[in-house]
Order: structure tokens, then sequence, then C-alpha cells
């Protein structure tokens, strides 16, 4: 009889763990919500018009056409049923003998769930897309008015966190500002857009060490990022920010801007709180199911939960970091737990290899910390770059990746800044029910906008 | 005194006067609705996710960022003031001295615009990501289902109309059903899919030599497409296409299907009413703007219209065609006449060389004619992938598509198969509008949808 293992998430521990599942004497099913697996590291690099979508994301279906032992759904998991040990999909029922759970996490606004239409973060393909329309429309904005404080708006880019997105998505707008976007207007100039990175810590990318923090600041500085740290923001509004630096003592601070970017705190997925609901397991303050080391739940040894969505600690009683590596090393582990179980065997605890992290700044610098080993600038940009290639699912990925990364360091262009939309573009608005939203303006919303604003200069001549 | 040329539509024709408009006597002011130019005979690879959007599409700043005489305007343009010399934007007015109008066209359904729902055409990136969203969906569709006839439904595409769009769309979802996606799936198999494609002449690419025709027909059949011709549509439905054969007389027959493209028709963009209303100009029964030889408009020497807004007749009194051939031609002869004009010299009337015309049928055929050779098959494909490399604008996006191409041509994969959609797909129902429309369901909602059918396949393993 085949054992049935069902895998929720198709992220890098779910497509990890399905990869490892190849046993004939088990019947692999991998429900996802989506078609693809996304390799979440560039995405900053989708949001700011470097890569394409399908650059950095592989169809489930064609990553795992060969497993035969595996199928793949495309489905939502709203429930776990653990005494029928059956997973609920919205009107639907997939019986499982082991579970692998790993839906990862989502942005998490602190209780201002109102800031995640005018902050959004950056998890999916569409939050990527929608802040690239977000951050041209800004710049497409201040070309057109006439009205300086609009225009100093529209060039104030704020991003909230100062973690390795909020780094990479920091360095790569001053990029975008001061080397893509030169000399692409006539009114303008890109190169004065202020991009802030707000920081709660006493200084950047605090999971490093503080050499390597350093580094990191003045990498983004000459890229013309603004670094605030011991800063937090309090408010946020269409046209404003509001922070607090230095602690609660400390004296707020208004900037006025149209893009602000969330890149501050994740929350696990919300299927933990099902986990929780059914198997009384534990979960911390971030949402996340508290496991034990082989990665079960307590009660529980079918369940198995890996990557963002566990709390897992490591011997010391570290927890372990929310990063790809620890989900795919989960992953794998978790598969041969499973595999050696059916041959009766048992399996010691996980243990987490540290390799180390890695972050770029812009377009040729990074820091990387590889055991004992501290590179910073361009040779950790080259280190980056070689890991981040070799991680692409599917070979063609990472040629294409290359070619483009090649192309946009030598012509020092981004060829994906697309404002694109969802309503249909064609020439007369069209019957499709155009989005409306003010945080993501569709292009004819953007046009029309921008049309609103006085064009006195063009109409003078 | 500088001369003002305004251009609207930074398509084929409007980019190629610009690039023609260097004069420093002379000011360019380019407006769009997108920031970017689209490759638009490309677009059929983005729906089958063959490409990405953005290797066929070029942000117009970068691309004309050297032209400092050149201003670009994201903008949309209601109306003309002949009178004052103005393009009237939404709530603003640029003057002009001459004008060169290049909106295209867009799609039409005879006086079936309900039909556009329900059988979405192929003009914008937009309309690309949606019809790649919605092929995709039905072969999802089908491996969920219990129900033979719904799986027949999902499995039958109609695509309407033989014109190389047709064609070249029908092809391409014959590779991606047969070829593509084999051993994607666990219950379907998708060469069993039907593509009809349906078409009103009594041969597809009736532009061709009949002989060409029936090549591109039997290449076609390769790929599992059938061709229906003297056959037009009646009805469309969600999961019904009537068709009829033969002309009147001929019998009605209801092909179930849920996926229905539409290329068969189109109409000049609605900026030429416009012009009409304003100049007098005459608009023929698509639409488009009647224009003299020298593709200005009666009465008015200083308004020219290019591209498949104009209705061209050539020496011998024929039509041209709505290709980007005579778009380009037209853009750079505009061009020419203004600047002879400033130099006070006359210029003969337009016109155009006709180097052939190419279509291409799936991975490895086409059809071309080029002057008085005929090419079809491989050497055709040669050519035409040739072309199209040579035209792409911008040197990287030719890399980034032959390296795509090369990818797909050796993995029979097309790296580009992404359900997206615009509600942010994060863990939990985003506060997003999710687009809720039946023709183009979200990630979310496919998945929802997908798990209202019954799945005890699985669950009885």
């Amino acid at each position: 009889m085949t054992h049935r293992v069902i895998i929720v998430g198709g992220g890098f521990g779910g497509l990890k763990a399905a990869g490892a599942l190849k046993d004939a004497s088990i019947r692999v099913t991998l429900v996802d919500r989506r078609n693809f697996h996304l390799f979440q590291p560039l995405l900053y690099q989708v949001a700011t018009g470097g890569l394409s979508p399908a650059n950095i994301a592989a169809p489930l279906r064609a990553v795992l056409r060969k497993r035969r032992n595996l199928d793949v759904v495309l489905g939502e998991v709203m429930d776990i049923d653990v005494t029928r040990r059956e997973v609920v999909l919205r009107d639907d029922r997939i019986a499982y003998d082991s579970l692998i759970v790993a839906t990862g996490a989502r942005h998490h606004y602190f209780g201002h769930q109102q800031w995640e239409l005018l902050a959004p973060g950056l998890k999916t393909v569409e939050d990527a897309t929608r802040i690239r329309r977000q951050i041209l429309t800004a710049f497409e904005r201040a070309e057109r008015t006439d009205d300086p404080s609009e225009a100093t708006r529209c060039l104030t880019f704020v991003v909230i966190g100062g973690g390795p997105t909020g780094v990479e998505l920091a360095g790569a707008i001053g990029e975008l500002a001061h080397r893509t976007l030169r000399n692409n207007f006539r009114h303008i100039d890109p190169g004065q857009a202020h991009i802030l990175l707000v920081e709660g810590e006493n200084r950047v990318l605090p999971m490093y060490p503080p050499e390597l923090s350093e580094k990191a600041q003045r990498s983004l500085e000459r890229l013309g990022v603004t670094v605030l740290c011991d800063a937090r923001v309090t408010d946020i509004s269409e046209q404003l920010v509001t922070i607090k630096r230095g602690g609660n003592t400390g004296e707020t601070e208004e900037i006025p801007s149209r893009t602000v970017l969330w890149a501050a705190g994740v929350r696990a997925s919300k299927l933990g709180q099902a986990i929780a609901r059914a198997t009384g397991a534990e979960l911390d303050h971030s949402g996340r199911v508290v496991v034990n080391r082989d990665c079960t739940i307590d009660g529980h040894p079918e369940i198995f939960v890996v990557g963002d969505l566990a709390s897992h600690q490591d011997q010391d009683g570290k927890l372990l970091p929310g990063v790809a590596p620890v989900a795919i090393q989960q992953g794998r582990y978790v598969a041969r737990v499973i595999r050696r179980r059916l041959r009766g065997k048992a399996t010691g605890e996980f243990v987490y290899k540290d390799h180390g992290q890695m972050s770029t700044i812009g377009r040729a610098s990074a820091v990387a910390q590889i055991g004992k080993l501290r590179l910073s600038g361009f040779v950790a940009w080259l280190a980056w770059l070689l890991v981040h290639l070799l991680q692409l699912v599917g070979f063609e990925n990472r040629v294409l990746v290359f070619i483009q990364w090649a192309g946009n360091y030598l012509t020092r262009n981004r060829a994906a800044r697309l404002i694109t939309e969802t309503s249909s573009a064609s020439d007369e608005p069209s019957e499709l029910p155009a989005q409306a939203n003010a945080s993501e303006p569709s292009g004819t919303e953007v046009a029309a906008h921008l049309s609103r604003t006085a064009h006195n200069r063009l109409a003078k001549r």
C-alpha cells in the first residue's frame, strides 16, 4: 500500500521535500495556490525592473513533470482535519498519511493593516509588478507636475525595514534613480530622488557582523540612499510618512512621500492558526508553529512544518532564521525522515548547517558572511551572483537571468521597466472592470492623473 | 523659432517618425498612454508563455533618452483642436505646428461587443497575460474535473480568425498542448486538446498565395490544429461557440469550449472619430481615417495619420495593409516630409515598398513571401526568426529573446507559463479589490474554482 504524502506549498521547503520523496512506494501530492515556484530572493529585481517575473519563476508542473509518483494540485488549503487525516481544500478533501506544511510567511504591519494599501510589501509576483508600477509612476508624476512640493513627494522613496529585503530594495531604487533613468526625463533629474531606508535597530542588516552593516550602509550611501537608524514608523498616509527617531522620547519627523515600501515585518501564513486549532500546537509571537527538533508537531509525528511557517529552535535554543537555506534543508530532512520511517528506521533531529548569508546593494556591491569569511564590495557581489544563479530552478532561467544581468550591468539599463495594469489597455475604456485603486493606478489612470497636472512648460513652447 | 511636432502613439509608426525627426530646429513631443513601445508581432508568444512581456517591450524614455529635442509625455489624447492647433489631453493641452497621429487599431467584434469578455483579442500586454492565464487555467481545470464533458470543454480552444495572428496563436497553442505540456499532468493528456481555427474565407492566410495557405494549413494540422474554413461565428457564450459553415445556407455547429480567442477583426482606434469630427476627414468602414497619398488629411497639410489608423490607397488604388512595415515606412516618410518642408522643399507622395510577409506556425515552421520568393517550413521559420530578432528594439531584448527561443526550442519548454493575477496573492484575502471576472479568474479564484470540482481520484487513493 502506497504511503500518501501531501505537501502544502511549493516554495523552497515544499519543492525540496517533493524532490527528495522519490520512492516508488510513496505517492506525493503537492498543493499550491500558484502554478509556479517563485525564487523570492530576487523578487526585488522584478520590483525595480531588473528582471521579468518569469525569470525568477518556474512552473511547478514543468519542474516536477518527470516525477511520476507526484501530483501537482492547484488549490487553496483552508484547513486540516487531523483526525481523518485529510487536507481540506475549499470544497474538496485530500487524504494523507504524512503531511508537510510549508506555506511560508506574508508581510505583517504590526496591527496597522490599513498600511498595506499605502506601503505594499514584497512577497508575490503581483506585489513586485505593483511596486514596479508605483515607482515608475512616481517619476512620471514628478516629470509632469509644476508643483515643486508635489515633485519632491514623488521623488521621495521611503523603504521601511533595513533587513536584507529593505537594503536590496533601497539599493536597487538608488540604482534606478541615479543610473538607469539618467537622461530619461526632460523636466526632472531622477538623480535628485531621495531614497530613505528606515531601520528600527541602530544599524542596517542587524543579523550581520557590525562591520558588514557599516560597509552596507556606505555602499547604500554611494547609491544615494539615506539610512535612518533607530527610527520607526508611527503613521503612513497617501502623501506623508511619520517616523520617530531614537525611541519613544525621540522627536517625530514627517516625510512627504508618495512611495512607501514595506520590508519591515513578516508574519507566518494563516494556515498556522488552522494547524494550532487542529493540533493544539503552540504559535510564537509572529504566528509561526512551534515544532519539535524533527520538524514535527507534539502528538502528531505525521505532521511536519518547515520553512518560514515553523518556529524551530536549534540545539542551543536559538530560533532558526526565516531564510531559504533553512527551508531547503528542512524540506530535504523531512523527506528523509519519512523515507526512513517507511523502512522502520529512526532519524536524528534536524541540524541547520549555516553556510552564511549574503545581501546585494545595487549593481556591483554586496556583503557576505560565509562561516568565518566576511566579504564585501564587488567580490561579495560576484559571490552573490554565482550563488543565486546556481539556485535558480531551471537551466534556461539561469542563462536568461545572467544575460539580463549582464545587459543591465553593461548598459545600466533595466529592460523590464514596464508600467503594466490588469484592465485591458485597448484604445477605449474597456468593458473589463478596471482596477481602481489609489495605490496602484492602471496605466490609463496614470495617464489620466498625469494629464490633470498642468503642463504649461510644453503648452508655452 | 522651433517647429513643434506632436506624435500621438509610440507604436511602429510613431516611434519611427520620432527617430527620424532629429533636426535641432524641431522640438518633438511623443504622447503615449503607455511608457513602453510594444513589439506586437510577438505578442502571441507572450500569450502562450514563450516570452515575457518585457522581452517584447522597450521603455520609450530609454529608447529615446539620447534625443535631447524630444519629450515623452505619458498621457491620453482625448481630442484634437485643429483651429488652435492643440492636442487635448484629459485636462491639458499641448500646442503643435505639425501633428502625427499613429494610435493604431484595437480589436473589433462586429457589433458583438459583449463577446469581448468571452473571447479576448490580442493587442496589449494585458491582453496577452490574460489569454495566457486563461489557456493555462483551462488545462488546470481539465486536470481537476471528474466530468468528462467539462474536461472536453476545457481542452477545446477555439481561435477565431485565420489571419497571421490567428494562425500564429493557434499554432503556438498546438505547440503548448502537444509538446510543452507533455507529462505535465497526471489525469489528462494535454495532447488530447482540440484546437480549432475558424476562418471565414475558404483558406487561412487569405492574403498569401494559395499554395502558402495550403502549406500553412498542413503545418497547423501537424500541430494538432483543426482548420475550419468558410465558417463564421454566430454566437459565443461561457461554454459554447456557435459557428455557421459554408455561408448562410450552411448548417450551424455548436462547439463546447471554455477558451475562445479573437483574432478576427480590428477597428481603428477611437481617436480617428475625433479627427473626423475636427477635420471633416472621411472614415472608412473600419473607422480608419482616409488620408491623401502624402499621409495628410484634406485641408490639413499639418496633420498626418500613419499606420493602422490610416486608410491609405496606393497608386493603383489598392488599400495598404495594416502591417508594421507600412507604419514604419509611413513614419519615416512623414518625418522626411516635415523636415523638407522646413527647408521649403516639396516631397513626392508616399510609396510603400512591399518587402513581403511572413507568419510563423509553431516552433519550427513558417510561411514567407518575399517578392517573388516563396518560402515555407523550417527555412521560412529561420527567416522569420532573423527578421523579427533584428526588428526588436533594444540590443538586450534581442539577445534575451534569442536565448529564450533557443531554450524553448531545445527544451520544448516555455519558461513564462505563469498564471498571474492583479490582486495581491498574499496568504490571506488581500484588501486590494480582487479582479472578479468569469473570463479571467485570479490565481486564487482559479484555485477556489478547481477545489469546487470534486477530486475523488485523489481522495480515494
